[in-house]
């Protein structure tokens, strides 16, 4: 499995290396999901929404769906930002339609009974995942592994599943110690799951930070950036060099702070801020918004134009600024992509 | 009414019109709201929320209530921006806890179905409600009508009164001769509404585009900025000089644009954005975080500061970044007004 990635170069890793891809690298976010009719196939074989992130088997096949169908560069561990809690003992469910449901942790006492993730049952199903697709992914493909950043993740296990920020948000502002302590162990169980991810052949990790937006100014800088610095020197203790993207959602011209973190290859940027707004010398990805494919191939290939001309190659890897929405059309999935390839011809 | 405007200076006013102020003006976006409980005093004699919005003696009534209370400089007029399609003729419930109900607008015929709202009922109570509210307010305390944006508006009547935008987003990409239709509509039914709103008495008027920061490049340069000038050259020609606050909220470093439209005397500013990071011969309105009063008042005070210290007070009207918070202590509040006051000194 490591053979290839030594001896077929890989343009996700190329770009986030800083050395001359042969092309702009693509994979989209969610790019393993329900809008696949093959992906639905398997869901329904496999059971409940976590049945399938702890089977390594169908997570697996799950991963490398879209690169049957699409021309990636790089597959992403079909897994759950909230692993990384469920791992820690708290009691999950995914109610179907509903979203997920999550013990809540509002105490010194609640986050101090938190378990270490290393040896549980959970983690090591999603490194069983993560080599199995290793050996199933061809020459020049990439395999991502990630983990929500910790102020998102703590804002799920604060509110209990659903994505109401406003009580971690009090939390935030009040400096509270549980929640600091809870950030502090987020940070600290983070890297030991994406160190066993990079262990298991990991070649890239993503840092998803989808609630960073929430948090402004010292909030911002105390409770995402630093954590997600603290994230990414833990891992290039125990994985040096191995790229890491941070994607800190929804903070616009604060991305070139993101970007500056020691370790950082690359910033995710959403959908709402322009790639051309950013310092011409950081490693962006992003930002096709997902609502452009629901209105179609031809508004798609317009965007994928705009962005595509935005920012050179060599430092772009093509995505887009959140998942991909159920109810995509694959076909215009496949358009994009064949629009990202066309464009720099 | 109007001599009380002219022998007494209202800070807001002279903010927005480049005078010398005396002082920071403050005014709070949902000041008149459920977190107050003489509001939902008249709220339970008033019926339903509309009963509430077109009964111009308790719908002065409410919007004066914050003045007693607090240290403000302006009222903002009780309302709901969906006045205006509920004017156009569609018909329009609000659920408790459940939000609006609106029919659909999804055709050109629907479009063309519409009426105008000049002489419309629900525009007249609101006018009355002005004209009420003009006389019960003080000196230097100015009153302030508004409407929603085109883009916001619209994006209501097309989902049907839910606040999720895909199916306008969709409309928006494809441009969509209705939706075109829709808000040319919306930019003449507004600049109608506005205009009484300024005859019958208030002294500066807010669009409301709430939802502006999902649009990005052409589209927000079309069916965000551009409807908004549109709106502030037509209000321009029926009341001279009369001041426009623009609050496109969410287009964090867009802002500048909004600014520079011809006509637009402020900004409003969300949470989510440093009012430092945008240029210093704009006037800004915001932008304190709404969650940081659920915090209590030392974070309220703190974040009061940190504000305050980014702008100066003669080109800023202190104000929230979004609506109160259902729930927010009214202490709170009041201690925000005053940390305000006690900054300057």
């Amino acid at each position: 499995m490591r053979k290839d990635a030594q001896t077929s170069r890989s343009a996700l890793l190329d770009v986030l290396m800083r050395r001359h891809a042969e092309r702009r690298p693509i994979w989209l976010m969610r790019q393993a999901g329900r809008y696949l009719p093959e992906y639905r196939a398997v869901r329904e074989k496999a059971g409940s929404f976590l049945d399938l992130c702890y089977n390594p088997e169908l997570a697996a096949e799950v991963t490398v769906q879209p690169l049957r169908r699409y021309d990636l560069d790089a597959a992403i561990l079909f897994s759950d930002i909230l692993v990384v809690p469920h791992a820690m003992g708290l009691p999950l469910k995914f109610e179907e339609g509903e979203g997920p449901v999550l013990q809540t942790v509002r105490s010194s006492e609640e986050v101090a009974a938190l378990k270490p993730v290393a040896q549980s049952y959970e983690v090591k199903q999603v490194c069983r995942t993560v080599s199995l697709t290793r050996s199933l992914l061809g020459p020049g493909k990439a395999l991502i592994g990630f983990c929500g950043a910790p102020w998102t993740v703590a804002s799920y296990m604060i509110a209990g599943g659903s994505s109401d920020r406003v009580v971690a948000k009090v939390a935030a502002y009040q400096r509270q110690p549980w929640f600091c302590e809870l950030i502090t162990r987020l940070v600290v169980e983070s890297v030991d799951y994406l160190c066993a991810q990079a262990d298991a052949g990991a070649q890239a990790l993503q840092i998803f930070d989808s609630w960073a937006g929430d948090l402004i100014d010292s909030e911002l800088e105390e409770f995402v950036l630093k954590p997600i610095a603290e994230i990414v020197e833990g891992v290039g203790k125990c994985h040096p060099g191995l790229p890491v993207i941070v994607f800190a959602r929804g903070i616009g011209v604060h991305q070139k702070r993101a970007a500056a973190l020691p370790g950082a290859s690359a910033v995710g940027i959403e959908t709402e801020f322009d790639l051309s707004l950013l310092p011409k010398d950081i490693v962006v990805q992003g930002n096709l918004d997902p609502v452009a494919l629901i209105a179609g191939e031809d508004v798609a290939r317009r965007e994928v134009h705009r962005i595509c001309a935005s920012v050179d190659r060599q430092r772009h890897i093509f995505n887009l600024g959140h998942g991909i929405r159920v109810g995509t059309d694959p076909a215009v999935v496949g358009a994009v992509v064949d629009a990202v390839r066309r464009f720099d011809g």
